[in-house]
Order: structure tokens, then sequence, then C-alpha cells
């Protein structure tokens, strides 16, 4: 008889934590419990899994008993945080440390970049992962790129609108930065493999569909339509400029959860497209490992198969619900 | 023909650095090159270099043209700059992508430590570490340790006094934490074959001798010497608080260089014995290579080699030329 391990999701109801979730359940290796803040209680979204028999622990995390009661037996935490909350896991550590969690999973799961200074996205997960490694707690750092679902343009015609949350078609810089793409709905596949394999501990990795440039993208995305698209080019000067005013609007309000953002979507195209950090090559030099070749008898959704499913009017648009 | 490396050395004339300097030497693998700031121009040791037929650039590292020059067509750019100088290096990164050095082995030579948060020391090595992994340059992070030459006890004789910076023989915590120890005279040795390989690019390698508690150390020293090590002790708890005193006395002038270095010492013993950081199992933990499996040709020289050479006066205190 296998015994299954034993998971605590944080953030399962964020797009990210419900890949996983999905791709935890999907695996059949896991007994999976759900760790949700008493503000998030009542959300439908919760309530969801709840009906689906998962066992939701509703707790405090400035609560370090409630937190030992929850991490108690836990072989692997995943926390799949949001971007807002990445420091919030510092409080979790000494607890996973104490209740003896085999593996954490930090909230990582973005593009490849260097460790500080590029982007405050990635520097404030480096503080976490500092953290993690001045306790000594076994982690597996878990990157996916850029999800298929914010990396096509829009077409003349308008019909991906519908799945896009700004419809736009900007290409940046040349074009030619290649990136490193991971269909969302399959983070969660490309989880429940790397979380079960010894060969990740204390490692980095990242996961990809296909590395494509948005030259590349455009043309996969014209020969499925049979349109044009029409670019609208941005320089990285341009990139460059939205980085320094989105820094600056942040520094006069430096909690703003909708400056931050600001300052993340541009701080992400400048490490894609001007650094041209988020590719294979980088991730290779920064130590990661390529999951693709760890798991060769997994195919994951190629950004073909999306688009085509995006074009028949079947794709959800992120952040929706 | 083999084409030699060409090495650029900065702090040849440091500890570390004279033993890099006379390891390279020995390998017959590299042409070297020395880089002194103007301030050491006319050192005894700096001369002592020229007369080996060494080429010295004496060059303000402040001057990017001056270093450009200096850093044309080197293979390899070591730093072994001293403790207080550690920050300096951040100046010559630019121009090393810039000239297209292959590697650079920045200034690390220390214990093993968490990246953050456990050392002052390692805190200031781990923010170059971060610039040069953001200008992606290749690199080798070498960490040797701690020296068996300020690693061993006084005896009630006093015979082994005459080598050591402050003698004594205190015992820290139950004596038991295990250490990564190196001869100061095999670092350079070490550094010549990991700087010639492959595999330890874009890596952490540490190096050893042996791997030896206080309470082994102790046991060679009164086996080899037919006396009885008198130990000392020092709590976990006096080793936090004068931590702690160092931390407070710091922050009263926190560039004064004696400051800094009472705080490193009394962070590295509190690495050492109370955390238990410099250990083959934490440095496997944070991905180093083991210098030890990757050359089984080479033969460090032992505990026990180095302590027959202290008791037959053969050995020279360090940090006294």
């Amino acid at each position: 008889m296998v015994v299954k391990q034993k998971v605590l999701l944080l953030g399962a109801t964020g797009e990210t934590g419900a890949s996983i979730l999905k791709g935890l359940q999907e695996s059949g290796n896991f007994d999976i419990e759900v760790l949700v803040r008493p503000a998030s209680k009542n959300k439908p979204s919760v309530q969801k899994i709840q009906e689906q028999g998962i066992k939701i622990w509703c707790i405090d995390i400035n609560e370090s008993s409630d937190l030992m009661s929850a991490l108690s037996g836990v072989d692997v935490l995943i926390s799949a945080i949001g971007p807002h909350g990445l420091l919030e896991q510092k409080k979790l550590l000494q607890a996973a440390k104490s209740a003896g969690v085999k593996r954490i999973v930090p909230c990582a799961f973005i593009t490849v970049a260097p460790p500080r200074g590029a982007m405050l996205l990635r520097d404030e997960k480096e503080e976490v992962y500092n953290d993690i490694k001045f306790l000594g707690i076994p982690y597996t750092i878990i990157d996916v790129g850029y999800w298929y679902q914010i990396s096509f343009p829009s077409l003349p015609s308008g019909k991906v609108d519908y799945a896009m949350i700004v419809p736009n078609s900007t290409i940046h810089g040349d074009g030619t930065a290649p990136n490193i793409l991971t269909d969302l709905r399959d983070v969660g596949r490309f989880v429940a493999r790397i979380i079960y394999d010894d060969r990740t501990l204390n490692k980095y990795v990242y996961t990809y569909g296909d590395i494509l440039s948005e030259n590349e993208i455009n043309r996969i995305a014209e020969e499925l339509s049979g349109e044009k698209v029409e670019p609208t080019p941005m320089s990285n000067e341009q990139i460059e400029d939205s980085v320094a005013q989105a820094k600056a609007a942040l520094s006069q309000n430096p909690q703003d959860p909708m400056k931050r953002t600001v300052l993340y979507i541009s701080q992400y195209k400048h490490s894609k497209y001007v650094r041209k950090d988020n590719s294979p090559a980088y991730a290779d030099y920064l130590g990661y490992l390529d999951a693709r070749s760890l798991y060769p008898e997994f195919t994951p959704l190629s950004f073909r198969e999306f688009f085509v499913e995006v074009l028949a009017g079947k794709m959800k648009k992120v952040y929706s619900s």
C-alpha cells in the first residue's frame, strides 16, 4: 500500500493555488488539506473546496498554536499566497520547522529573474527563501515563467479579447526575447510531480510548455486565426521609463497594492524583454533544474493547443472570479 | 601546446590571497597577474611579488578605463579582498562583464553559513554574489571553512602559543559541532583545481582537509603532545551575549573596523558552534559541491599533520606579517 503524502496548501483559491489543488487531486498521490485565513472563511471559492470533502483549516497565522495543529503530520507545505502577502509567509516558517514539515514550497511560481534588484516581487520572495535557508528547512522553489493565459495578442476581429484582462497586442523591444511559458492549468500537474520527487529537494526547478518570443507567438496566432496581428511597439526606453514612473509612484505610498501591482507589471516587462531573464539559459546559470528533463513522460499543453481553445471561445479569463 | 588561463588576482598580499597565488604558481596552468590598489604599491609584500616576475597592475578601481586595461583578456578574476573591503568588489563587476571575463571568483573563502541573517560578513558577500547574478557573469563561490591555523588549543606547557594570535583553549557549547577545516596552505591548491574545472562553473564549492569538532581536535592535540588540554568552557548563552554586545557596539559606529572585526569573530563562533552551520550536511543542503569528491587524486594536509608541525615549532602565526 502506498502511503499518501500529506500536503497543506495555502492560497488554494488564487489562480496558481487552484491549479495546484487540481493537479494534486488528479495525481492521487496526496492527502490534501487547505489553510485559509479567517477573513476568507465564507468566500464561495472556499466553500466549493469544502464541498469536495477537503479539510479546511481556518486559522490566523499569527496564532502559533493553531498553526502547529494544522502543520502536525504535514509532509509538504505549499504556499501560493498572493503577491501582496509574501512576507506573511515568514510567520509560517518556524512553525513548519518545529512541526517537522519535510518540504516547504514557498510562493515562487513566477518568471526566472535575478535574486535581487530586478523585480520587487522577486526581492520579497528572496527574503522568504533566505529565511527558509537560515532555518534549514528542506524546500523546493518552483518557477513557471509566464502563463499562456496572459501571453497572447489581441486580433483585429476582437474575437480573443473575451479571454484577455486588457486586450492589447504590444510587442516589447524587438520581440525576440525567448520566454519560459506554462499553461496555468499545467502548473499544478508539474507541482504534483515535482513535490513527489527526491531529486528536487533543496533545488530550484522551472517548468514550461513552450519557450517562445513575442514574434513567434504572433506568428502562431496569425497562422491559427488567419488574421494579421497589428502590434503596437513598446521600446526598451519606454519600458525603462514605465519602471521609473512606477517606482516613483510607489515611493509616495509604499504599501498601496495598486501601485505595487503597477510596478510588478512594469518590472515583469523589463525583466522579460529588456534584460531577457526569463529564459532557459539564465535559469540554467542560476542553477535551476528543468522540469521537462525531469519528467519526459509528461507532455504539457503547447501554446498552439492553448490558442486553438482561445479561438474556439473555450478559455476562461484569469482573475475573473 | 596547452594554452594557460590568464588569472587576475586581487588581494594577493593577504593570507588567503598569498595562498592562492602560491597554489596557482605551483599548478603551472595559469598566467598570473596581480591587481593592487595604489595605497599598497610600496608595501614590501607587493615588491616581493614583483620580484617573482609577476605583472602588477597598480590601479584605482574607481577608474574604469584602467580597470578595463587590467581585465582585458583575463579568463578568471579572483578576489581575495579583505573583510572590510567586500563591497568595493561591486565596482569590478560591470568592468569584468564588459571585458568578457569567463569566470569571477568573488571573495568567499569563509565558513559555510546561511546567505543572510547569521553573519554580517556573509551578508555583505551575498550582496556581491547577487550583483554577479544580476549581471549574469559566470562565477564560482569557494568556501574553505575555518583554517587549521586558528583552530587549535593552547597547551599547558605554552609550547604552541608562538603560533596563536591569542593563546586560548576555549571549548564552545558542548564541543561536538563538526567543522569544515582547511589548512591555509591548501586553500590555493584547491582554488587552482576548482577554477580549472568546468564542473564548478556557476556553482558553490567547499573545501576541507578534515571535519572535526573541538573535542576531536583536543583529543588529537593531547595524543600528539602528551599534554592534557585544559579547556575553558564558553556556553551558547555566552556566545549569544557576545554577539549582542558586539552588535550594540558596532551600531554606535558602523564603519569602525575593530568593532566590525569583533562582531565577525563572535558571529563566526555563533554560526560554527551554536547554529552548527559549518558542516558538510548544511553545505550540501545549500547546494555546495564537495571539492574532495571533485578531486579525489589530491590529498590535502590533515589536521594531524598540521599539528605535528606546530609542535615542532615550524608553523608561522597568521596575520603576523
